[in-house]
């Protein structure tokens, strides 16, 4: 922690974090929040799919017993677009509800954030999204009351300040981050996620693993030059003492309890730790930020080739935003690790390896085995290449990812296309 | 984590906290913040005795600079009282500031509490004071903004839903709590605390180590009976996972920095763990909440005899808040850890005792062991006798420790009043 007279590097860590009701039945508390909140006229946003499971009904039940009118939007698109976003901000401005409640993942949940913000403020997308593709203008004020109900132990978007989708256009996937973003409250029950089949389980862990492990790796907050304005703070700070607790909690839930949460639906146990952890992660990287993997996702998401992933039920090829995280993640870590090392080991042990005794690199390493071993174990693909890609995809793979300099700079090692270029080559096959 | 069809125990934890801006220099953040709040007209609460080093000015400074006009209250009675408190207030409801800035320890930081939940809402003291003692009404709705500056690593009062007081006509310390008493962001600065002297720094130290141990062996909230209704939940529910976390990292950071920060002023590395640990301890301790060494705390300072504390600019005798509590706690810890074993060994593992090979009920032990040689090495005296305690003293101690039943609920092992007379009578000496 320097002082600011001897070096112009950042010193401050800004965190913010949503109020969280979290637990078996939590689901209940929606009726007092909504009670507390004095609302009495909401937006449900809601998966349509989670009707088959009864959670919607349940929902719709405690909002009315609370005295409260309720209009559903349920027409989410997995992965929001500029296109579906404006659809349902179109049916928001038109309906100006008090307040919004979501139900379901993380695009669900990001839907009813921009809903909420383009119903209480003016503006269109273009607006508000990160530059430098959007013009990143800072939401002018506080949203409407947003109750944010989880039903995937993944995203953790029920506590990030982010809202993610795909401009369909320019084939990019970009976000609006502020803090005014974040919703009001979280309402985070294991009971809604025991629904999720096996591969989604494993995908979304994934994903999990990835928002802590990257955040914990990132580049700390003090080796970043000093932001002198705190209104053009970044949302991703880098990875600090604060965030760090979150992330290394979330890791070693995920190291402990994924393979059996997605082996066994019904262990509660599991469940409950891994939305916990979804939770925990999200409120590590929506402060201290994610780098290489996420900022390679993107485009191996959007470059999808033939791959039908098991377990969900879509009409186009998808790869789930979970795997397309992980599947980079053992080669972005053995490439990361030489600037860290020590923080790489430290991985390593949250991950359950036994590090002592061994020299610290050769432990930096063993982190990226001990993920590699997690993704056999809960039947993650071996690697890009069971995705469907190969040498001739790395250029446009590359070019995707160096779209991503907003991630990129948390980036522990200094990235550019020839090192993404080894990375890609690296996560083609690792067993 | 049990399921509500089986046992009628809690299952949901309920976590609050405040935006944090941590950091060396976070204290220029307040004009940003006070700015973004769109703040014209504040209050800044503080202590007389902070103008000598300067902190004032500068805060008056930054505000002033934001376009901020300021009224100051600096009478801060050490441990706020019910008088003390109501000239406050007088004060604050003539005023009616739009916000509150605090800069100061726990009493200035409760002193601006409460000065901003009486000028926003309507009633008296004992109107809001935790039942039995007053009628522990809910506060009807949120306060104005309250911007906190902690100057000591002690109470952690940035982020707390509690305003303590002493009822001087009962001879009894109480408080208010409700979860909108939280500040609206603290801005937490470790330079801010360079001042603070030798023993002060041990003592407000040793609050939080006790803070942070307390809320750590506090009865688990899924052992605790469930609660219906979520408005009448207690502010402190017990240990849970979301507390444990910050608990534990402020456990951590004590038995590391405390003995620096006592012994070098200077040392800014140790004294911004020791913020960062007071924090924490705020946060997890305004969860889960502390049991036997607080409430055995109460009589040790309301009983005070001829003590007069090193370092502390007093014109009565004293018992600090952080000494009365932590000379307790060796004795309190040593008799709940038969109840909770695995847990107090945790404790003595997190307080830097090597727990390997040890017997789970002797590593349970050396927890208080480890404690007393805390105190032995940053100074603090040696049992009840240094503070002029004997056992003709030891009903009366018995009958202030029994007042505090909200406390006494959160012990892993139920307490009456002869287990309190042993604990006090094991706290007299300890080496």
């Amino acid at each position: 922690m320097a002082t600011e007279r001897l070096i112009p590097t950042e010193t401050i860590i800004a965190l913010d974090t949503v109020p969280i009701r979290f637990g078996l039945g939590a689901t209940e508390e929606l009726g007092y929040e909504l009670d507390r909140l004095g609302i009495r006229r909401a937006m449900l946003v809601t998966d349509r799919n989670l009707r088959q499971f009864g959670l919607v009904e349940k929902v719709e039940g405690i909002a009315r017993d609370a005295g409260v009118e309720l209009e559903i939007f349920d027409h989410i698109h997995v992965e929001p677009t500029d296109v579906s976003l404006r659809e349902a901000i179109e049916v928001a401005r038109k309906s100006r509800p008090e307040a919004f409640i979501s139900l379901g993942g993380g695009s669900t949940i990001d839907t009813a954030k921009a809903m909420n913000l383009f119903s209480t403020h003016e503006g269109e997308l273009l607006d508000y999204i990160n530059k430098p593709i959007g013009a990143g203008k800072p939401v002018p004020g506080p949203l409407k009351p947003h109750i944010a109900l989880p039903t995937t132990a993944g995203t953790g978007s029920e506590t990030t300040p982010v809202i993610v989708l795909d401009l369909l256009d320019q084939k990019v996937k970009t976000g609006i981050s502020h803090r005014y973003i974040r919703p009001t409250v979280a309402v985070i029950d294991p009971l809604n996620t025991l629904h999720c089949p096996p591969m989604v389980t494993a995908s979304v862990g994934c994903d999990v693993i990835c928002h802590a492990a990257e955040s914990f790796t990132a580049r700390p907050y003090d080796t970043r030059p000093r932001i002198p304005n705190p209104a053009e703070r970044p949302a991703y700070i880098g990875s600090n003492p604060i965030a760090d607790l979150w992330s290394q909690q979330a890791i070693r839930w995920c190291a402990t309890y994924l393979r059996r949460a997605t082996y066994n639906p019904l262990d509660i146990e599991a469940r409950s730790y891994m939305l916990l952890a979804s939770t925990f992660a999200g409120i590590g990287f929506g402060n201290a930020g994610v780098h290489i993997p996420h900022a390679m996702a993107y485009p191996v998401a959007g470059m999808v080739k033939e791959y039908w992933p098991p377990d969900y039920d879509v009409d186009e090829p998808l790869v789930p935003h979970g795997l397309s995280v992980i599947i980079n993640a053992p080669a972005a870590f053995r490439y990361t690790a030489a600037a860290w090392p020590e923080r790489h080991a430290e991985l390593a042990e949250l991950l359950g390896v036994d590090t002592r005794g061994m020299p610290v690199r050769a432990a930096a390493e063993a982190a990226a085995d001990a993920i590699q071993q997690l993704m056999r174990d809960v039947g993650i693909p071996n690697g890009l290449e069971e995705l469907g890609y190969g040498e001739a995809d790395i250029p446009g793979l590359v070019e995707g990812a160096m779209k991503q300099q907003r991630l990129l700079v948390g980036s522990p090692r200094p990235v550019d296309a020839d090192a993404l270029a080894g990375i890609f080559r690296d996560a083609m096959r690792y067993w």
